[in-house]
């Protein structure tokens, strides 16, 4: 299994996966792109092409250029090959939909989960401005006073694992106020979850003449905060503001759904990013978690860093691409 | 549980860890020390106080300078503080010993094993003459031909998964000729286990005036071959070389055991290293898979590199500390 699942799976590449360091729902169990990327081979700013890492899993022979290359946006190099790692497959896969009252009752189900010692393979929230936009969550369920669902995906190597997982799962939803919590009966009902998911983005696009989605990330136990806070900036600014993301890793995908055709628009959609970077960067969180910085975040990235960051990250750059001529304009 | 687990755990410190990227024996499962430092704060060479990374789990806000930092070996900056990542203790934990009637039967168990889907969180072999260094393999089981035992620890969340893991490796053991399989029957028993595990160091330097330790790493599949051509490289230059390392993760410690008051013994030992690093390096491994290259290595970091893999690091290098100031003469 090659376990990062970016939810662009369908059209992404990988080498794109290893200049923005992708992520995806599985993080939280198994981490991002970068914890399983081995080696590259990358042509420098100078030409001259690089090999870095191999096949050999622990390697401290230098610096660790790998994961100094994995998320560096194509502006220290050009990757041209990528040695990836792949783990045993899980024996089985389990998924399960859990409707609560509130936003922050999921955000704490799943906090609790993990805390009471459950991983899950994913854990996925959704508002319920979210599950108006998806087929699939219309009907009874959605009429009783839902406002967020979590999607979980447990797995393991034999049935026994599965069932106590999904078994104390229960119980931290539950503990949480959870109206509904479903096991899907087949891998078809299972797949017809995740493809809500997987179509989340689009659908929640189209929601609205334009879709500024956002890609924060706080430390896993500050999760609910940023939602409340978010919920505060959306109130304040008068927007509309969907949330879905990988509540299991800290991860949110804020998305303002507006009209910037209209006058003043886009200065209360300005004002409200730069709000909602703000709420993360106070929760001891970040601008991205896994889409990167590119042009958009370049204004915030010192606010994130420090200047002694990204005076670091400069040199760096100007270390290996003393012109320039990388990606130019990117991040910094 | 915080998983890495240097043998020198008794008393080496998390700076020095971090600095070297400490590795252990649950690496095959649970990887090194990087895979676990979330963030650094650190003082540079001009004097400035960097922060770096934090509590959220995915973060692409610029490079990754932790997992630069982590590995650099003192080169880039001091430590000064550390934010490491726990992950939920396994619910249960069981270890077992095999015994085998060749080095090569033990490297091939412990590959066949994983291959089949079972990745244990240890598995350390040994080779007869650290198994005759260490008190506890005395005794009618080392009589009986035995040239080679394996150490494994296997975890999981139920009973049922670590009797699935245990009868899988003891298939792949028995399918590589084991001539005995003892599951410890209790904590105490599986603790002294590991006790001769962790004084092997000292034990197997106690068997020649010098010992000269080494730490290659090759790909997993890999070591099975680099153990026949240390064997070879041993009985070319005339000196014992024990083996001993952590199997499931490709990492070798090969000690050669002589006195280097002798004349000649001093070049012989390094003809010895030098093959056994061109050894490693031609199966796609490296020079170092969790010691660093301080000094001792710093003649062969090129080979292992490339002259652009070295010139990358001297850019970085002389980026971040321009005078040379940290950690002078180590690595370069």
């Amino acid at each position: 299994m090659y376990p990062p699942d970016p939810s662009s799976a369908a059209h992404c590449t990988i080498g794109g996966n290893i200049a923005e360091n992708a992520g995806g729902a599985r993080a939280v169990k198994y981490g991002v792109t970068r914890d399983y990327v081995l080696g590259l081979e990358m042509v420098l700013a100078d030409g001259t092409v690089l090999r870095t890492g191999g096949k050999a899993v622990k390697n401290v022979t230098g610096y660790d250029l790998t994961r100094l290359l994995v998320g560096s946006e194509g502006t220290l190099g050009i990757v041209t090959q990528a040695l990836l790692k792949l783990i045993p497959l899980p024996g089985e896969r389990r998924t399960a939909r859990a409707l609560f009252p509130s936003l922050e009752g999921a955000c704490r189900a799943v906090e609790r989960s993990i805390r009471a010692g459950t991983v899950p393979a994913a854990a996925e929230i959704m508002d319920r401005t979210c599950l108006e936009a998806v087929a699939g969550f219309q009907g009874p369920a959605l009429d009783s006073g839902v406002e967020a669902a979590v999607i979980f995906e447990f797995d393991g190597d034999g049935p026994e694992s599965l069932e106590r997982q999904i078994a104390r799962a229960l119980s931290s939803c539950r503990e949480a106020g959870v109206v509904d919590f479903r096991v899907a009966a087949s891998p078809q009902e299972a797949e017809e979850l995740w493809s809500t998911r997987r179509g989340l983005s689009a659908a929640v696009a189209a929601l609205a003449p334009n879709r500024i989605g956002e890609d924060i990330s706080v430390p896993r136990a500050a999760f609910p905060e940023i939602v409340r806070r978010i919920r505060a900036i959306g109130r304040q600014y008068g927007l509309v503001i969907a949330a879905f993301g990988h509540a299991g890793d800290g991860n949110l995908h804020p998305s303002i759904l507006t009209d910037l055709s209209q006058p003043g628009a886009r200065q209360k959609v300005d004002q409200a990013v730069g709000a909602i970077f703000q709420a993360a960067l106070q929760l001891g969180g970040t601008l991205s978690g896994e889409h990167g910085i590119g042009v958009t975040k370049k204004d915030y990235i010192a606010a994130a860093l420090g200047e002694a960051g990204v005076a670091t990250l400069r040199a760096i750059k100007k270390a290996l691409d003393p012109q320039g001529i990388l990606n130019p304009g990117k991040i910094f």
